[in-house]
């Protein structure tokens, strides 16, 4: 054993498994979904509920306090996802910031937007509401058929147009579970010589917290992300990365009181430069410590770059075994690179009823519409006896021929 | 004693001051920052916590609860503000509320806003990067002016022009505690004959939860709210009310998968008809619960029409005694008619110093820096005791000479 997997077999041990309360009555495999709450993060959201209540909840300390915490938890987020507090906005979600950076381009009648054809319709929506208000036009190209070999940065330079202004993808997608070569296609558009640089936005909503993400690397424009997924954070919380080089160009959006600088007089005297600036105004800023805490947990149990190994060797295990059920089509025909397994079910009863049949026994996956299929996530603390167990019941289900 | 005294001499009684812990250690005169947080609400906050995390936190029991509680969120605010559910949209905050207005109007080049001089610097921003991404214009009435005498309706009529396309004011000033005529504004610009119908967006920071709002009775085009100030709920929970009238022609802007409709591929189809337009993705759900709880709280206490009676009644009580205090120089001539009252003190030491220094001795108040005063504020289960420990405490330190 090396002392990798030394320390994170720990990391599946019972003991390390206790600060995930959620792990006991059931078997998760909705990280992508939500994460399971450490029990540290609901004490820090407790403790700091009760600090705020004694010393405020709204006094010059316990305000000077937010401002701490707030600043302690983009310390964490920079430091986890490989970059500097200055590129970071607090918000509330992933669509949250894909929303900062959509509507702070100067888009023109006209502009091309590209995207995958594996996004989220939350951030379609986003798409949508550009289309009718400025304008715009978009693409859409396909990225699923290149799950099983074809390359999806050639893809994406295919569908490059001279109009193009921004391409949207997603780092994990969260169907499937192919992890796009992210880097190629930064450089691919990059070299695109069209009317406008071509910038690049990915939706990390299943990426951050799961792989091993290098911001400074990865030189990408921006990179929206959450904390109630694969962080295992409290819903509410969330980030967005903003290449300092894009920064000053994009302009804020929806604005309040924490974007701003002040004069003597209260009275507003400008834009805050650093991300700050795209955030608004008062947040469940208990939950914030809450993310923290976290962090903390996921740190404890090995760096970015180990966890995402263990969370490979986890969804290889359950893609293993998935393949040796006859009932079963795993899409990916490849091992998993990630923490998502997506497979059909070969059944006279549809994937919602496999679903909500599992659940009821105790197993939590989720149906993905498009494709057809159920997803299954394995994080870095899920156990091996866990992914048996779900293996256990998919057969003895199949072999049952009804499920209910 | 009438029945209406008796009702809400018991929201004064220990007993159900207990319902708030944070009263017991301080004596806090801040819920125009932030509410004091019932232990219902962290009770509901961690109940639900729980809940989610045994039954989910992402699974379709979870998510169906998720659903239902938030329906009874829009239910129990549309009972509390006189409207129906579907004019309600669940925010973060005052300011997203705005916002959702403010990026929602069809502004051309060189339309006109006008606000009041009170308006908070950061609804303001809001209004400069309109200023920048469309070249409308604003102006300011002088409405703090109108604080003791003349009429804030005549102000705004004066101020109107025919490129006027929206009025945004304060229901209830969050600097001089002064109440607008609210009913009588609208009037004046629905009457108001311009290029345009004048629209109305109301900042209710100060006024729901304090104030007996009636949003039917009302007719208001936009009334913004929070629930962590006068509602005492948690941080992070607010909400906004568009007229069904206006609701039609007001565009979504930040959107996400919270406001559009599905077809059978899980893609989108469409936009929500009601006030979930406008709401974006995954918020601290929790927080949701918290607020209800806060509501349940107050209601047990009387209606919302009773609970302002008993604010005035201890805002009067605050500014009497005040006026009694030769360094003090209340604001406001007249009574109060709600529960902030703001106040000069003559003394060579800052308001700022001041605060500080009361906040030291647990009495919480705030500086306000435009006009250069504190704020005082007093909820309805405000107890006479407190009042007169702060005129106590301000007479001493008056006479002593030195705050310190």
């Amino acid at each position: 054993m090396t002392e990798f997997d030394l320390a994170m077999s720990l990391s599946q041990s019972p003991e390390f498994r206790q600060k995930f309360p959620g792990v006991n009555n059931k078997v998760y495999f909705n990280y992508g979904g939500q994460g399971i709450l450490p029990r540290a993060s609901l004490d820090a959201i407790l403790s700091t509920y009760q600090f705020l209540e004694e010393h405020g909840p709204f006094s010059i300390q316990a305000n000077a306090w937010i401002q701490e915490k707030t600043a302690l938890l983009r310390q964490d987020l920079a430091k986890e996802l490989g970059t500097t507090t200055e590129t970071l906005t607090i918000t509330d979600n992933v669509t949250a910031g894909c929303n900062i950076v959509l509507w702070g381009l100067d888009w023109q009648a006209g502009d091309h937007l590209l995207m995958t054809d594996c996004e989220h319709p939350g951030v379609i929506a986003i798409i949508e509401a550009l289309v009718d208000r400025f304008g715009i036009t978009y693409s859409t190209c396909p990225i699923a058929a290149t799950l099983n070999g074809s390359d999806p940065t050639q893809v994406i330079r295919e569908h490059l147009t001279p109009k193009t202004r921004l391409v949207l993808v997603s780092h994990l997608l969260w169907n499937t579970g192919q992890v796009l070569p992210l880097k190629e296609i930064i450089e691919v558009c990059r070299q695109y010589s069209g009317e406008y640089p071509v910038q690049v936005l990915v939706d990390a909503a299943q990426s951050a917290g799961s792989l091993a993400v290098n911001l400074s690397e990865l030189d990408v424009d921006y990179y929206a992300f959450t904390g109630h997924k694969w962080f295992c954070g409290p819903s509410g919380v969330g980030g967005l990365y903003v290449n300092p080089l894009r920064s000053p160009e994009l302009r804020p959006t929806y604005v309040g009181w924490r974007g701003i600088t002040y004069g003597k007089q209260g009275e507003m005297t400008g834009w805050k430069t650093d991300g700050s600036r795209f955030e608004i105004a008062t947040s469940a800023y208990p939950q914030f410590e809450g993310l923290r805490a976290a962090i903390a947990v996921h740190q404890s149990a090995g760096n970015s770059q180990e966890r995402y190994q263990k969370i490979c060797q986890n969804s290889v295990h359950l893609w293993e075994g998935l393949n040796q059920i006859p009932e079963i089509n795993c899409l990916k025909k490849t091992p998993p690179e990630a923490g998502l397994v997506s497979f059909e079910v070969k059944s006279d009863f549809s994937h919602h009823i496999w679903v909500q049949s599992l659940e009821k026994e105790g197993f939590f996956l989720r149906t993905i519409a498009s494709p057809n299929c159920i997803r299954a996530c394995c994080h870095y603390f899920t156990s091996p006896q866990e992914i048996d167990e779900l293996l256990t019941k998919i057969v003895e289900k199949s072999q049952k021929g009804t499920i209910h």
